[in-house]
């Protein structure tokens, strides 16, 4: 038995939640701030046997991965017009960190 | 040094709580969603000695066991009278998942 | 590679967070309630590498370790008069409570 300890942005946690209750691994979220990632965080455990091991990161890597998306430019609100970019720029999103635990003893009551 | 992670229910989660400050054990409460259990859940991390495992289980089933509760009925609200069940319903409340993780190395300052 | 579970006080947290960025270590933060420390609480997972582990203990002492602090006198609201102390009280605030756990895999997406 291993858990999973998954920090994943927000945006893509939904996502990794579906993907995971299709496949039947049970998940509990944790809401996280900062850290690891710079926007808002979803921490993710995750309990399972030792030889789902890959088949949750390939999981994860699925939904989650760091990727550059194209984020259309917003209109500097109340000045600082000088940061404006009047054209659509590549931002990287998503990225997961994961941490696999030993599980010593697992209980469910 | 163990590090006992437990979802349970909301519901169960003060009851919990109070049972394992009677007995001295040290929790932390992180809230949680979704996942291993239907309803609101909350995560415990509970700090314990390797001799006191049994004990702590002990008082989580005690606490957060799966069981069956009688729900009254509540009249629906803006329509779908279709569902209306007029008599209490058994539903599984409760359960608590429990990983219990080896502690490397402990402090406190 | 270890993963440090730090429960410290709400009012030490962001010193704490900034802390560790200053020296590029990654963290995420928790949000939890009661348990280990009488106040609103903050828990903090840490991944590092095993040689770093006591550069990061040094740290979370030194940012949280428990200290006793002299707190102004608030004029009781609502009655019990009584319990008034005209004076600053020193009150113990901050502690740190830290799991080291062993992580067997780690992986970046
Ligand atoms: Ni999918
Ligand atoms: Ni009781
Ligand atoms: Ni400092």
């Amino acid at each position: 038995m291993k858990l999973i300890v998954a920090v994943v942005q927000d945006k893509d946690s939904n996502r990794l939640s579906n993907a995971l209750v299709e496949r039947d691994f049970q998940a509990t979220k944790l809401a996280s701030t900062g850290g690891f990632l710079k926007a808002g965080s979803t921490t993710f455990l995750i309990g399972i046997k030792d030889e789902e091991t890959d088949a949750v990161l390939e999981i994860i890597k699925n939904h989650c991965k760091s990727r550059d998306q194209l984020v259309a430019p917003v209109s500097p609100m109340g000045g600082n017009a000088d940061s404006y970019v009047p054209y659509p720029v590549e931002v990287q999103v998503g990225g997961a960190t994961v941490f696999i635990m030993d599980v010593e003893r697992f209980e469910k009551f």
